[in-house]
């Protein structure tokens, strides 16, 4: 089965704005077994849009489409759609009327404008919107058979007889706060009916630190394969840092087959394994805390809020994070944390002795079991030739004493912010396992 | 000219990752005057990526293809764009040379692996990557006429003339901070010397807050008229609470056009324009505070550290910024910002009473000019009848006094601080203008 993706927006295209559409959706997708072909974007000019769509007919089983179902004039899909399947528009009395609802209960009249989004293609399914005015649309195309003439899908016609008789075209509208939950509600259970999976599909993906990727390839890679004989797929993923090693495969065995690999990559990779699937360091890390009962405090400087911020990402975080600092001057360590001015005037801000102090210090405050600080200079001024912009000083103190390590992170300021806060935490996690 | 982005990447089809090329990409590009025309994603198997660069080759004058350029076994592009484009697949010694000392450099043998990354098909221009192993390739069609023959490009033939008869193919490694740099010092320069501009492009973007979308489009579709009949173009991008206004138009009266546009959305919605082009709402807070010399200080509940991490991702924002805590519990409140046990006992954690005291403490610790403080309930658990899950009290505390906003921010937990945390900025930015 062929998905397509087409995300339509010339925001997109200027870079706007980031395309979180692209991996939500496909990755729903992907855990219910369907993985998207091809994904494209283009700008919101009619051209643009109305040949994106026609290839993505030309190919695809299942065409989702996200955006321009707004009500302004770069909005539309909508005309576009129904103009290519040769569709009248007509006004849906009850979306109008929830469009309706919606504005009144802002006490706000309704703009003329949000009219156009009551109008739906004749033979299009609604999908309602309760977290927006533009209601989603589902079309099937009744048949497959389409024949191209000038600008217009001229259907039906004899062509081709492609391999599935099936072939809807989702509308979705822009918002990820309206698009996903009409997506899980609307979308996944028409995709279920109408396109029952065929085999099953199981996949595993391991996450590792501190190993480069083509170390972890010559590790696993001849170990795995009689599995990637067996239909075993392997892909790598790398970050800073990080590779994911993902493990998949179809077909009745595909559990059996992703469960051997997955055994196999832990006995070659063990140390290296911090996580699975989506699980981030985060919450690896405060996963950990509550299974052993230990509470944890912050004390940032450079990393600004960053690391606190990714801990009280997780939900449930609030049973083990007790707080944070954010001491970004001097006066700031002094005051709250308890730096002496000493340290600061011999070894200045970023150093091993005031990271230590910062950390002893968030300890002293909270009585937390574990407590890291970190200190460094994200740059782009403030560096020296003895610690150059991307120094970075990162402490963790807990009954076992105060250890501090050096790094280097030569990233542009928020890349280093991340960096940091990673390396700071699989700091802790190491300890903890 | 056209400009097609391909990026491939199973990890993209299966959602595993966010595709941040493709918004610096674009974005990049154009600020420069120029404007990919069509982004494809598609998976890293063999036909896949084959199929879509012979589609891009079809009607794109530059390509631009991200990842697959590693050591392992799913880095296919290198040898798929070689066999596609008939080349041969030579050693090249001074990237070999390169990839060996960047091994050494960190005491490392390289991994037999590697040496794949060092080939580079015949003709083609080696771009150097001082943050990574492989290097980027820049190849230039030399005659576009193509002709399609089973699976295999076949050059030249007679089939098109094409308007441009210039042609390049760039691959581009896949690590944000490798493709980055690389793409600013060598891919820039050669599209500017092969590709130069034939009429400028200016672009400028107003964004709005606290206003719908088609409101927005309301109050100024009709005053713009005249100037898109002379070539403007107006875009709308909407996020929650906030509406980007894009004006923009080409050619050598496009300054004019889009000066002259600005200054009648200033006119219909100057109070509601809080930033320009990439400015974010920190970024204008930030400069705001230097502009008037005021100090800010954070005291966080709900939204655990994500104030601080945003102000702090501005470069510049020590010089206004004092510090925050993060008291997620009520210890730390009571500690920390003197919040009184008798205003938690009588009103909760989440309430009006408490903010207040929450940024007057962070204000009377630090001396700060301004001090924000938010509490309130990110949920999942936690909601009551009078309080639901969402509700949050913003406390600004200033030289002013201190004044309490009370929201219900009904969204899953990241957007919920990321709301917040804009919803407390905006406070703080309209009492500086």
């Amino acid at each position: 089965m062929n998905i397509e993706l087409l995300n339509t927006g010339s925001e997109l295209m200027l870079g706007r704005v980031l395309n979180t559409h692209q991996q939500w959706l496909c990755r729903r997708l992907a855990d219910l077994g369907y993985v998207v072909s091809r994904q494209v974007g283009v700008p919101d000019t009619a051209q643009d849009i109305q040949s994106a769509v026609r290839e993505a007919l030309g190919c695809a089983d299942l065409v989702i489409a996200t955006g321009g179902l707004g009500p302004t004039s770069d909005d539309l899909t909508r005309d576009l759609i129904a103009q290519l399947l040769g569709k009248k528009l007509r006004r849906d009395d009850a979306v109008l009327d929830h469009i309706k609802k919606r504005f009144a209960a802002r006490n706000l009249p309704m703009p003329k404008n949000n009219e156009i989004q009551a109008l739906v293609p004749e033979g299009a399914v609604v999908l309602p919107n309760p977290n927006g005015t533009a209601p989603g649309l589902a079309m099937k195309i009744e048949d497959r058979r389409w024949e191209m003439g000038d600008g217009k899908l001229l259907a039906p016609s004899s062509i081709s007889d492609l391999p599935s008789p099936k072939q809807w075209l989702v509308l979705l509208p822009g918002p990820p706060r309206e698009l996903r939950p009409m997506f899980d509600n609307f979308v996944v259970p028409l995709l279920q009916r109408e396109f029952p999976l065929e085999a099953p599909f199981v996949c595993r993906t391991l996450r590792t630190s501190g190993i480069a990727e083509s170390l972890v390839q010559e590790k696993i890679a001849a170990p795995l394969g009689t599995l990637v004989a067996a239909g075993l797929e392997i892909g790598y993923c790398a970050r800073t840092g990080q590779v994911d090693v993902r493990l998949s495969a179809r077909g009745v065995s595909g559990e059996k087959v992703v469960h051997e690999a997955e055994a196999i990559v832990q006995k070659f990779l063990g140390a290296q394994i911090y996580g699975f699937d989506d699980e981030t360091i985060e919450a690896v890390v405060i996963r950990l805390l509550i299974e052993r009962k230990k509470t944890l405090a912050l004390a940032e400087s450079c990393t600004g809020g960053c690391l606190a911020h990714r801990v009280t990402n997780v939900p449930g975080a609030s049973a083990v994070f007790l707080g944070g600092w954010v001491t970004y001057s001097n006066e700031s360590k002094q005051k709250f944390l308890g730096v002496r001015t000493e340290t600061l005037a011999a070894h200045g801000a970023v150093s091993e002795a005031v990271v230590r102090e910062m950390a002893d210090g968030a300890r002293r405050q909270t009585g937390a079991d574990f407590t890291i600080a970190v200190t460094g200079i994200a740059g782009p001024g403030g560096g020296t030739k003895e610690k150059p912009v991307g120094t970075v000083f990162i402490g963790l103190a807990g009954k076992f004493g105060t250890v501090v390590e050096r790094r280097l992170n030569c990233f542009e300021r928020e890349t280093f912010k991340e960096v940091t806060a990673w390396q700071a935490l699989e700091m802790l996690r190491t300890r903890l396992v």
